[in-house]
């Protein structure tokens, strides 16, 4: 219901991809060509990682930015979108689906060092939201501030093991949400794609019960790109680690975005992409 | 951790007592002398039950306007509250003690035809809001908009009989919550004032676990008042059925409002104004 | 850049119009087939005059409920718009094309009994904004609380003699526009749509100084569509003088709407609908 | 009617002054024991110059994060005050005085490279708004997006020079206001504290038509600090260089915090802290 992108490599201002580029996150929020929702205009988050290494056995504490307007004309994530850099930062834009406009639905999601956000939805989510929240660890649950299926799921993945196992983590919580779904006799219970990141790896998800995603791309690394388009001025503002998963390419060059395969998840770290198959038909 | 007012009588203007009062209750949002905060200005919320009664057989269901603007500089509740006529509103300035500053956080709360607001706390709220919030009826769990201690605490009256009987349902859910409380070692788990309405009667509730509640004060009836200021210009804006309770007096005029005891509710309705005792020791 | 729906007619809940028909004004917010923009999310206005009569010698005063959220999920639209009733009432959805993002710059504007909004744009605002703001009155200066070339052009037409004749008092305001223009070395300074009202009368405009206006229609009286569609239950909830003038029809039916000509002015009021031409090439 | 706060000294988490101290300007937003009133509730704003030194030939482009909300419970303003770093910044939280609640009148107002804000008025503003605005020197009048005296203020200490020497622009910039004043019988036309920076340097003003002026305090050296509280662990977060000008001391030891005397100007850059005659009675 949302559009959302991540990134990992060198540090960079997160305008250079939510707002400088053709398709650019926020031109997303008013015009999302692939999106399930042509408008994105309920808000938006950013959360980043920061620039600094954290000290010797600390983990990074990242920072979250949200607001309840329309991406396209706020002038405070202009600011701070050109104002900070960041290593490893995720961006989200809503189309709400039922809960209300508020800053607290808005996403990344946080939980001390963790970030959490999806675009989709868990199905009939008011049947299913009082037994999934049940599910929530206790010391978990006073943590939940808004409304939405995502921050539920998140938390659910939380109480799975996502902190020691992200993948096994998120996968429990869906196969939960799948169970808990049927019972209540829905049938394609999550819908999605999701990204999980600790400040140092980025894992990003693409799956759906009924098989049918929402759109996820990744970007080519670096040393092709350059190699494919040596004179791309716009290139030079990327390291040589520099990629992005996101919901829909940011511009319409061939061989620059490639779609992640459905019931997917793909890992981002200082060894470059990589994907695996996840919660794939059994 | 807030300041209320509810009226019941002849049609008004809500803006009457709240905005062009000496102690209006936007004047008490900014400067609160008997409150437990002296600023209330974490949003605000008026809730108004239409003029025209409701047609045979139908219940009224008023209506709900919440900001999370400080009201004493928002021209919207100017415009709406110099607009509507009302025989019987509720309106609420909040002093947020933990959960967001989200229009869903916002009093009056509305179930149907009802409307709730609240002042004061449910203490160590984290430690009690689960097993509260499982304790609601599965069928209202999914109405839970916001995240407040208030709100948990209207779905749980609703829960146990409020619709039959305002003062056993939510005395009923206040014993539930000090039951709970007991359980997690909370000594004193309520305190508050409370307002209820059905669009036909007006209670108001002035209780605490601790026997030391938020103040709450009623005004006199306008007879009474006319003979003892029978010069008072501003009196005229009121018809004889005209009655308020509020948090703290709306003037310093002698004989006007009347403290509302502890462990008492008040009931305005069309034969006027009565307080009965309300979860006294027992 | 915009989009709005002004109604006369027999008192109605403005939601009748802007949130319950096919193509709605909200509706279109989030998708405006007709509009310049399709998305008109960066706020929105709704201005009504009262249901009963101003008392005699008085002149009605219009209340205006206004915000920076997209109307498609403003909940306070939703309570506000169901609830009052109006005679006359203008509605605005805005899709801003640089002044910021803020309530005071959200149409309808006011001034005493007046009313006055837009749809469109004065042609290179920023070149002369100076001069066109320093044209107005010195007595109107102070009221302008907002940043949009709208409201300039309102407080031009009402220095320029709009509470006398609205029709002459907008056209000397933008023949003043265009003069300035003009000196300035902008060709075509104005383009819109405009409507006017001071509580009995409705004025709707269509110009631009090109002679390809924004859109606008307006609906077919009430006795021909109820012979056209007799069976049309949704019919029913407009009295005999119901009419609106609207940036795109509100519906796909034949017939109900019809486009109002270029350099037009529509005008309705008791005696119904009737249009005459306004600014035609000289 | 206002605080405000600015640093300057090796680069610091906003929020060491702003939020974690005794009397930090967020506690001032809700109980200012010195300011003209109590509370400043109305929005707020952080504008700050980058860590890292601007390029060779280039100026420092400072960032600006302005909300409506009032500042005590906006999690944005934690979020970025203690994720950024600046080694000069400037902090504001206001009390409305008439201008609407919008970012536009937030201060600090950004001009190129400079930043400036105000706590205090102009008399009469609308009385003397008109001509005021109109003194500003055209290229710079599309500039101005809100509509608060400060704002002009500013736009007309650069139209006389605040960029090529900010003590003469401002002297002059408030001796205009000062004649216009006198001109529509205004006797004492300004009132504040204003700051004044290039990125580079900090100039505080203390001046009022009147002499007598809002408040206004610098910081002792911390050297001088040092070895006033040696055990002080709070003191170790600063810089050898670190100095604040703010409204109001915030503690209440006895010896950190000096008055800056009526009719100066503070100056702090890297040589530190000195003060000067400012429009002192001629």
């Amino acid at each position: 219901m949302c559009r959302w992108l991540a990134y990992s490599g060198e540090p960079l201002h997160p305008s250079e991809v939510i707002l400088d580029t053709q398709h650019s996150l926020v031109a997303q929020a008013l015009n999302s060509p692939l999106g399930a929702e042509t408008v994105n205009g309920d808000g938006f988050g950013l959360g980043w990682y920061p620039e600094t290494p954290a000290e010797s056995g600390q983990k990074p504490v990242p920072a979250v930015f949200r607001s309840t307007e329309p991406a396209w004309n706020d002038q405070n994530l202009r600011e701070i979108s050109t104002t900070v850099r960041s290593p490893l930062f995720l961006s989200h834009i809503r189309a709400a689906a039922g809960p209300p406009i508020q800053q607290t639905n808005c996403h990344p999601f946080r939980h001390e060092n963790w970030l959490f956000m999806h675009n989709g939805a868990l199905a009939d989510f008011a049947t299913v939201k009082r037994d999934l929240t049940f599910a929530v660890d206790p010391s978990l649950y006073p943590e939940i501030q808004g409304t939405t299926d995502s921050e539920v799921l998140f938390h659910l993945a939380l109480t799975l093991g996502l902190q020691d196992d992200p993948v096994a983590g998120l996968g429990a919580a869906i196969r939960e949400v799948e169970r808990v779904g049927h019972a209540h006799g829905v049938q394609f219970a999550v819908q999605g794609t999701f990204a999980v990141s600790d400040g140092t790896t980025l894992w990003a998800f693409r799956y759906s019960s009924v098989g049918r995603s929402r759109s996820l791309y990744h970007s080519t690394d670096m040393d092709t790109l350059r190699e494919m388009y040596p004179d791309a001025e716009r290139l030079r503002a990327f390291g040589r680690r520099a990629q992005v998963v996101v919901s829909e390419p940011l511009n319409d060059l061939p061989g620059v975005f490639t779609e992640v395969p459905e019931s997917t998840v793909s890992i981002l770290d200082d060894s470059g992409y990589r994907h695996e198959p996840f919660l794939a038909a059994s």
